[in-house]
């Protein structure tokens, strides 16, 4: 298939650079509002990044890679012998700001390597807006090699969201069901709804519907029911690390599919950018998986659930180990049953 | 174990019936608000069951029982010729109320055998109370049996609520885990919120804290990630219907916890009493999974989550196959590895 046929379905976008700010689309309000904040300070991308005004891992590294922006133009006020600490706590604060996702580490990494922590405003605008559009970029290749893997008629089932609203644009795991969806191998979207924090029902559901792509939400529990239907061939998911063995830290319920799919004959796809492949963590044990606040679960919308005095375990993501993963497709190619060398082969 | 050390732990009532009627408490306000509902007639009781003001599959039987007690009530005052008529439609109603749990049928069946379809009230008090009080002795027994099998210090997830609210008192799984808890066994609990009702979140939370049980509470699609963690070694649920062969119909979710159990060397325990074991039903495709409204997934408390326009699928059971299952628990014994065979032996 040909890039065309995926025009109409990148016109979301979670973010965008305009008049020297970082314009971000709350994704905490949609999509029952469109609201845009303009930031124009380091400290206030990270403060977004950190209450997931933005969100999905390669978005949260454009978003800082233009928080370096502004952290650029902020230390270029400072005297000479300050700006270059003054950039490297910049730096920190904003690769702190979530602790799972490796595109925010690496997309901060590559501003400061490209800076050499020199608050050069202009460098640091040319190399902010490479990251995104080579993610862009990387979203096409990625959505028609994993498209490629998917037979004819297939049903899929995704998690959280990996859309447009999660990336520069198209998507990750989403971008290849929409290149799969007008190639005609997809015929039918399971997404499910993503507790705590609803991704899937807020923000996936509502990229699809925009698509016109036919598409069901369920609740996260009916991913193995749907699989025993016959409905799934494909299990489609983004990833926010993947280890150098293949283990893929993704949004907590990513594993409980996986596991599903191995009873039921159903395939894992994993959809990433290169980015997002961490030869530094060698396998899923070594990964820190940020927890959030309890009451996540035990509120919801500022309404109390469970009773007072309930404690809750809130864990945002889990780990995938690779032997219940059949293919990890990057923008550089596709990888079948993963492991170190064929991973470390394809993409290293 | 004795049923001593169980005292304390049956506080909880979800029904009794007081003056002539049958009083609910209305778990749908729970755990903010307890709301009592006083009924009068059949038509009320089957609309709390339709409504879910009352539910889990032991607690549904008996409320349908006392309704034939109303039911009976309401018909001794027609003319003779029409009261069998009356009752028998009364009791088709009632056992219409919700499709999928298997005691619902059996406690109508069994009231409408008692009785000959003859509205006699006191006849059909006595059978009432006869299956409520049966309920309880079996949760006792089953608390007992199921506790058992579980190693001193284990850590067990469950889904959905199986305690007193779902019962005549004590739970069928939550009636394990507190003779396990009681007798050392289980050192802690995890508890799926189990969207779309939140049964987990507002119900077994509830009646974990009121009895002092160590509880986390989490998301439905972290019960894979905790069990990797190993920090469970059984999961324990109830049932809303049992197979002749095993396979087991029950909360959705329970399904994706019993696939994450393999993976993971978990064990899976299905507490119900024999009521539920279905011999008409050979096998799990031959259930009828009750699908309820879609706006309990693209609404939340009447405050809408999705966009509009989004399609979701509710399913509110899956199916479970017995290759799944480790042990089934009832009131008469422990069948492990179930299959044919084992259930006809122990509970025909």
């Amino acid at each position: 298939m040909q890039c065309d046929s995926l025009r109409g379905f990148d016109r979301v976008r979670a973010l965008r650079w305009q008049e020297g700010a970082l314009h971000l689309l709350d994704q905490r309000a949609l999509p029952l509002q469109t609201q845009w904040h303009a930031l124009s300070s380091s400290l206030e991308v990270a403060h977004a990044i950190r209450a997931l005004i933005v969100r999905g891992a390669p978005a949260i590294g454009i978003a800082a890679a233009y928080g370096l922006v502004l952290a650029a133009r902020e230390c270029a006020l400072l005297p000479p012998g300050q700006q270059t600490t003054a950039f490297i706590a910049a730096a920190e604060n904003l690769r702190a700001a979530r602790p799972t996702a490796v595109n925010l580490m690496w997309a901060v990494d590559r501003m400061r390597a490209a800076l050499a922590d020199q608050p050069d405003v202009d460098r640091a605008l040319v190399e902010a807006k490479a990251i995104e559009a080579e993610d862009l970029a990387a979203n096409y290749a990625m959505a028609i090699l994993g498209a490629g893997l998917i037979e004819p008629g297939s049903g899929v089932l995704t998690h959280c969201n990996t859309g447009s609203l999660a990336t520069a644009g198209l998507g990750t795991a989403l971008g290849v069901i929409r290149a799969g969806f007008a190639d005609g191998r997809v015929a039918r979207v399971y997404a499910g709804e993503t507790r705590p924090w609803l991704q899937g029902a807020r923000l996936t559901a509502w990229e699809l519907l925009e698509d016109g792509i036919p598409a069901a939400l369920i609740a996260d529990g009916a991913g193995a029911y749907v699989m025993s239907l016959g409905q799934v061939q494909w299990v489609i998911v983004g990833a926010d690390r993947i280890c150098a063995n293949g283990d893929t830290a993704n949004k907590i319920g990513t594993l409980s599919l996986a596991c599903a799919a191995r009873q039921f004959g159903v395939r894992v796809m994993v959809v990433a950018p290169t980015s997002t492949v961490d030869f530094g963590t060698l396998e899923g044990s070594e990964i820190h998986v940020e927890q959030r606040d309890q009451r996540e679960l035990t509120d919801y919308a500022g309404q109390q659930i469970a009773a007072h005095g309930v404690t809750a375990f809130n864990p945002v993501f889990d780990v995938t180990p690779a032997r219940l993963i059949d293919a990890i497709v990057t923008e550089r190619g596709v990888v079948m049953a993963p492991d170190v060398e064929k991973l470390r082969g394809a993409f290293a």
